[in-house]
């Protein structure tokens, strides 16, 4: 009887931040291997479509309003926000009552940003002084959001490529900004108070220090973050960038820190760019303390990395049946996935060629 | 100023199953309707084919067994099991520690069930004495798997449509069984107990009741289920079918059950493959009373609908960005959809042709 090793035996292993826990198949992994190694994305892109609506000068969706000729980044209101800012206030049913109907009025402001005036690059494909851009107006945003009285929470995220319900392929992420702090980063928010209010440490300050010592986990680093894939990964190739360091928010952020964000967001998905020769799609969030004045004590800057990618280019992973119904699950251990992020060159594919 | 109004105005609604909110974004409903009307599929589907591996007589994926001559279901352990039987005991820290790796070794069963020897059938399809057959399956399987002293969970589930995951077009279905109960029938059983410790009453049957009366939600009901989009839904068009009165599981159903859950599951699915002319996408599952013993004074059988589908045959959903980093959205309204599947027919527009 051999005894129980997690890189060979399906077990669970639990997400300290969220509290749940993911199936993990290893054995599975040991499958031949179906998917074959795709060929390269033709790369044809051209770097300006008069029809694409976020590009400088165009005419945006609704065609009343032009973009102006922008020369690196680009902020404004998304055309069809989630949210308004002057929704009535109002509620129905009191969930401490156990009321079955519960809805409660909530504000927003959505804003979308354009990384660069050029269509076909994306983040892995920039430099590191052109996603300082992206992370100076990241910084402005979230300072600017948080002065509106309305706004709870500023939510920074990225969508990338179709798969991920990208509809457009000009480089952009998204700010959805809140009167409330949303189920994920309120969770994770109570989840870290609860392990320093125990324990009198941080939580991501022990995991990084953990994982930095142990390195099995580790894709890259820089002075100031650590991109691990997590223990409890979730999507195949999903990576935690957290700050070495507790820092609760872009407020904290100096010179070092917006440099090497910068640094680490370009090599993190240059990686995943080479790990098959593609365009890597993927959803990409930052999560750090609320704009309400909560959390300080307790908020740790991090960014998840969600990309759905199993196989090949082609072969993805499908969060479905057992996954929506039951718990999620994975084949490849979060161990066999750093160590092939590990070895993808920092060069991507595209200047390699060149 | 208008006084808020859940058809109208951004909100967040509860769900009490699990103590999660959704935000619900109504007004982006007023959208002009972009994703255009599709064309029926067309139906070429052979009902027989030599390469389909879950085909009757012929030989399964990996190439050494053969299937039976099978007239109506077929249940067998699938060939790549997520989990096994054998797995050694074991775990890596502790989490009433807040250790930040741990691990626990699990066991289970993994079996796929096939609804029909035909491969162009699909559930919707499929005539009641057809898919009463499927139901006597799922009541034996859960039975026979209950018996496993390994085993204290039984997950009954359906992925349908390349869409969601599924790489066999030939009906079927899945069967997860497993050494625990699994993170999200877990917090289910947890919310109904809570609730019924609180009120003396059980949460679906106040829930059904509410929502018979009101009708506003109601897709389709027969003696024993009620078909809702749930108040809380996240996908576009969920569907929540849950028995009037509290049953705990497959153990307790009789003839009348068993044939009214075929009935509605045929109704239910029918009227998605009319909604938009297609064979519509979805993963079901069926939650109901663990088989380790707990949950049985509060488990209330209930299956789950998740579709992806939006607004016509090609344009879904995406759960990215913001729902994966945030909180689940949605842009129209439970009632929205509750009125459109209500308005679609019965007959299955396969059969509406011929
Ligand atoms: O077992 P299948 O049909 O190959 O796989 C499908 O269902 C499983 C259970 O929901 C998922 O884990 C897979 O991602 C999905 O593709
Ligand atoms: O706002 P977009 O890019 O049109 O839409 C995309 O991102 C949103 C926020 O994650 C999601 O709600 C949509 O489902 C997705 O397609």
């Amino acid at each position: 009887d051999s005894p129980f090793d997690y890189a060979e035996h399906p077990h669970r292993r639990r997400n300290p931040l969220t509290g749940t826990y993911v199936l993990v198949s290893p054995h599975r992994a040991k499958r031949p291997w179906q998917g074959s190694q795709e060929e390269p994305p033709s790369d044809n892109r051209p770097e300006y479509d008069p029809d694409d609506y976020l590009g400088p000068g165009n005419s945006r969706v609704n065609g009343t309003v032009k973009n102006p000729d922008y020369k690196d980044t680009f902020v404004f209101d998304n055309d069809f926000q989630a949210l308004l800012s002057d929704t009535p206030d109002g509620a129905v049913g009191n969930p401490d009552n156990d009321d079955l109907l519960v809805a409660r009025a909530v504000k927003g402001k959505c804003r979308v940003l354009c990384f660069s005036p050029k269509l076909n690059v994306t983040v892995a494909e920039m430099s590191v002084p052109a996603l300082r851009k992206v992370v100076d107006a990241w910084v402005d945003e979230y300072a600017t959001l948080s002065k509106l009285d309305y706004i709870a929470h500023v939510q920074i995220f990225e969508n990338k490529g179709s798969m991920m319900g990208c509809s457009n392929a000009h480089p952009h992420g998204q700010i959805w900004s809140s009167s409330w702090i949303p189920e994920a980063p309120a969770t994770v928010l109570a989840n870290l108070a609860g392990y320093t209010s125990r324990k009198g440490t941080h939580l991501l300050e022990d995991y990084a220090s953990l994982e930095e010592k142990s390195g099995e986990r580790v894709v890259c680093s820089n002075t100031t973050f650590l991109a691990v894939v997590p223990f409890w990964a979730v999507w195949p190739f999903e990576v935690l960038v957290m700050t070495k360091k507790r820092i609760p928010s872009f407020e904290s952020f100096g010179e070092q820190e917006k440099e090497d964000l910068a640094d680490i967001y370009r090599r993190v998905t240059c990686r995943y760019d080479n790990l098959f020769t593609t365009l890597f799609p993927y959803s990409m969030g930052i999560h750090q303390a609320p704009t309400d004045g909560t959390g300080q004590d307790v908020a740790h800057f991090h960014m998840h990395f969600y990309p759905p990618l199993l196989r090949s280019a082609t072969v993805r992973k499908f969060m479905v049946g057992f996954e929506l119904l039951a718990e999620a699950q994975r084949d490849l251990t979060a161990e066999q996935a750093a160590a092939r992020l590990r070895a993808c060159s920092e060069v991507h594919f595209n200047d390699a060629k060149k």
